[in-house]
């Protein structure tokens, strides 16, 4: 079966790549140049579905930035070593995922696809309101609707394999899988090189995650700027 | 209020503007360079964005290319003289509306918008499934999840002010509203300098639309090939 996987180049993406593989599913990995300041992270994406075997990785260039209003598309800092992560931070940007599953089941329709895997997790996460289950059915919903080939009866099923797994269960799993997390990025603020600041939301869920399944952080961290 | 209006330049949407004009929305037009055959649509659109005196009119390239498939966007020929209009024809754009709105949603998002405008119709139309009712109704319940603004508790109403309107009754409210019909574009296949080819699904449902609303047809039209 072939499946449309949605790729950032991060730890979680990697790993629902895995899983679709795993799943036995042929992978057409997705990503977007959307104006990311971490835009290093499609070549890392790139590196992760060559060595996840998968059939095609496409880059479809979109412009976010032409509504800007994100610390990952405009000019506002990322914020580091944040209090509290549970409020919905600078970094969401408005309608991503909405915008993502949208092409993918585009590209679903055309290869004749019956799935979409994305990386979503309800867990550990930033706090974005589309990364919740509810939004994944409502999603789901209207995927069952909004194409020709839904229409004529063959549905293309969103997975999230991770939506419901911890950090430190989403690494345990992608390790068992052969998921080499070296390659994959989290951080929002990666130097030139792809060095990790260790301080964005993202590289803090993502180090505690590899504290809590207990396996080794591969992550490479620039020096730490001073405050 | 402020309102997101969907703009292709065509008869529909032109109209969908009109309307939100008369409901008092402050409007901000999106169109999108997708890759169509047809791109002069994007002139017509600015063009009735200014007469129809929107705040803003703004253009976001992305490339539907990508994955091809459509009479649109790919290098397949438009039917022309279809006899039967009812199936899904060739010029369908995997996923169009539902990455349209995706867009729509984020930028209402950027800008407060409370409501986003399309014009989609389910009468007079070329059987496309993401321009149906339940369609709508299925983005709406995701619009409704998909933002840091709806969790906040401030919605976005999708309105299809001519979602069970001929394309008569379309074209004689738009007259009403004062649409100047000579700017809009509706040819899939249109030449060089913006003439029709009064072939496509989309030039004969709008010629019917003229002859049943007794309003004289303004449409340019290109003088027939020889078939």
């Amino acid at each position: 079966m072939k499946a449309v996987v949605l790729l950032s180049g991060g730890l979680d993406s990697a790993t629902a790549l895995a899983v679709a593989r795993a799943a036995g599913c042929t992978s057409y990995c997705m990503s977007f140049a959307y104006g990311q300041r971490h835009s290093i992270e499609l070549e890392r994406a790139a590196q992760v579905a060559h060595k996840l075997g998968a059939a095609e990785h496409r880059v479809v260039t979109i412009d976010l930035r032409a509504f800007g209003a994100s610390a990952l598309t405009a000019d506002i800092p990322v914020p580091k070593d944040r209090p509290e992560m549970e409020s919905i931070p600078i970094t969401y940007v408005p309608a991503r995922n909405t915008i993502f599953l949208a092409f993918a089941l585009g590209w679903a329709e055309v290869l004749g696809a019956r799935a979409i895997y994305l990386g979503i997790n309800a867990l550990d996460y930033s706090g974005y309101p589309d990364c919740r289950p509810e939004y994944l059915r409502a999603y789901q919903s209207l995927a069952d609707l909004a194409t020709r080939q839904a229409v004529e009866g063959d549905r293309v099923e969103l997975r999230a394999p991770l939506l419901h797994l911890s950090k430190a269960e989403i690494i345990s799993l992608g390790t068992e899988l052969g998921v080499d997390y070296t390659t994959t990025l989290s951080c929002y603020d990666p130097d030139a090189a792809g060095l990790a600041c260790g301080h964005c939301d993202s590289c803090r869920l993502r180090a505690r995650g590899f504290e809590a399944a207990g396996i080794p952080d591969p992550t490479q961290y620039r020096p730490s700027e001073p405050s």
